[in-house]
């Protein structure tokens, strides 16, 4: 039996249906329906956890009327505002011992899950499980597309951009590690190799076993297993043959039993305390 | 070349079409026919085994007119003279120092193959490879198959039932040990628990690859590699999408190649003596 | 980054639609074809690959009037001249320190490309990455076509051909490691063991996982990391469900994450001189 070292055995689940952090408009946002749909949270129960459902959040009507570009970045104003939301969200439940489960949509929530967890826990670990790296800094982006974005704002090196000034829990670059990367640009490259981020690719995946990554990756970030950790899980890290997209899919990616094995791993910690899904387009 | 330590290189095979362990109709019977339709004896042959087919038992016959339930437990009288048929048989086999290969039919038949592997080799261990523990006890069961309980009674803790009074042969609970677990209720792993048994689960599958863990099964039941070996393996271990099931399918199975991988190295010890190929729904 | 230890970032790319070695006519001579049009020579370059493609070489004009068996060799003048001719591509894009990527074709052209390699760098050695060993010789191979055999001259054991005269550099037993071995024949497993000759089956690759398999590979033949490798990849190798093939697939391949990493962990080392891929009936 885990025992769980900061929270009780409850769960608040929040539901994200959310898809400005990338141009496409379809998709992203059913994730969460569907998830709860079929029968997330009586699978919850069921494993005897205590669930709250906040409902899916109306995030759609933080939508504002004027959104231009900011430099490349598209949708800013809409995306920090639904990221601040999220984050109060998180933090909430947090407060109330409970494991914030965020159900997203894309991967810009992140910026609003993660501030959460910092706010309650400042020490957590982040444990980013993704094809990518997201790590692209306003300058560094191609798309302007936020969901490429988030780990750059989180890590505080994403320069001053108006209306993010919220974003003020910055996450140290030790306390970050990368699982399943397999699609990362040249400019993440350069950021990732400059910080020194320890990430774990699907290359390593293949060389070491599932079993030995995660257990490298949480002596990277948690040696002692004594600090709060976020897992945010990219859905698209599995395989398209487990997880088909509707983006552009890419081969050689987690087995269905991998992306299972991190989740029961990181629990058996006793020291998680919020978790993103997000089932979004790539 | 693997040298056989208890055996010739002969294999008896025992084709049992049964399905009165559990309450569906349909499926399971059939799974013997198949494998010897699609060539399973001359497979034998060309890897150079000698080979002899009993034909397939007509277990149908057993069938008792009046079989009320005894406790929960559905069709026992019919179940249990199934099992004490394919019992003897096993044992008329391995006397003779041939590998006998039981094919199912539904696991409550191990009832009766691993009885006879133990009238010949009391000393005998139990690889049990399965989604399922399979080690309900006629107290614990719900649904009152007896597929699902074969292992309390070899273990001698089902209490005295009428009419497997012949269920006679125990094997110790040392000698037991399970492969690829991935679906077992909540009075199982009390059992599990309370007797110390040793299981491996996907979980461990994926955190060790298999390799280790097939040889971590053998140090725990057969350290020195001296003992006989009784390997069950029941089909529903692999994951739906290698071996589709018309039951419902439980994600996360052992893929092809794990599954060979186990009947391989179980192969290459030189001690297995018998083996039950269980093609059942779960 | 990886650094080369005998090429400049250059590829020579040797197109070789060729189905000679074997009796069936469809589909092998079309993969060569496939892979250009689906944009492998843009992929190079993306990643900062010089490229220089020959085109794809006219092989079927080599076909001689008459080709009657010798022996039960079938074909043996095409073959024997076809290879000629891909060995001298390969040797000459090698002194033009590039690497030489041959595109085939059927498996009988590596006795071509890797001549062409070992022309170049005596000491390379061979990374043979195959569901068969290919070694039959003239005398033990029971279909007589060449794809069969190719390193069986290669070794120097073929004995002496008509017409196969120019195969004049050999490559040591010690030199040579296989990997992905799932279909081997009787006379090739004796080959294998009289002459001791490093094989890594599918077995040991579900024993030891393919990080370890690539490791003790490259530790066999190339322990010190400084002789050149000629990387020979049959695509049959791949399981059928990622490679689908038109001839009798072989369950139980490599999957589409191990294939691939075989690759990198070779590119890795620095010392990749040349690759066969071999898209071709198996
Ligand atoms: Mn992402
Ligand atoms: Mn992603
Ligand atoms: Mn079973
Ligand atoms: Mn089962
Ligand atoms: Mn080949
Ligand atoms: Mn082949």
């Amino acid at each position: 039996m885990t025992s769980y070292k900061f929270v009780n055995k409850k769960v608040g689940v929040i539901g994200c249906p959310f898809n400005g952090g990338q141009h496409r408009n379809i998709g992203v946002d059913k994730g969460p329906t569907k998830l709860i749909e079929f029968g997330l949270l009586e699978q919850l129960q069921e494993l005897e956890w205590e669930v709250e459902f906040d409902g899916h959040h109306k995030l759609n009507e933080l939508r504002p009327v004027e959104d231009p570009n900011i430099g490349k970045l598209k949708k800013p104003r809409y995306v920090s505002r639904v990221a601040e939301a999220v984050s109060k969200a998180v933090e909430s439940h947090l407060k109330r011992k409970q494991v914030a489960l965020t159900l997203g949509g894309d991967h810009s929530l992140a910026l609003g899950t993660v501030s959460g967890t910092l706010s309650v826990y400042p020490d957590a670990c982040l444990i980013w499980v993704d094809a990518h790296a997201d790590i692209n800094t306003p300058e560094t982006t191609k798309s302007g597309n936020l969901h490429g974005c988030p780990v750059s704002f989180l890590l505080g090196i994403a320069g001053k951009i108006p209306g993010f000034e919220w974003v003020n829990k910055i996450i140290s670059k030790e306390r970050l590690v990368y699982i399943g990367l397999r699609d990362v640009e040249a400019s993440e490259k350069k950021i990732l190799k400059q910080l020194g981020i320890k990430a774990f690719s699907m290359h390593d995946v293949d060389k070491y076993g599932i079993g030995k990554v995660v257990e490298m990756a949480l002596d990277a970030v948690n040696p002692k297993r004594n600090l709060p950790i976020h897992l945010s899980f990219d859905v698209d890290a599995l395989d398209p043959t487990v997880a088909p997209s509707t983006g552009t899919p890419v081969r050689g990616g987690l087995t269905f039993r991998e992306g299972h094995y991190i989740c029961e791993a990181v629990h058996e910690t006793g020291c998680m305390v919020a978790v993103d899904i997000m089932v979004k387009i790539s």
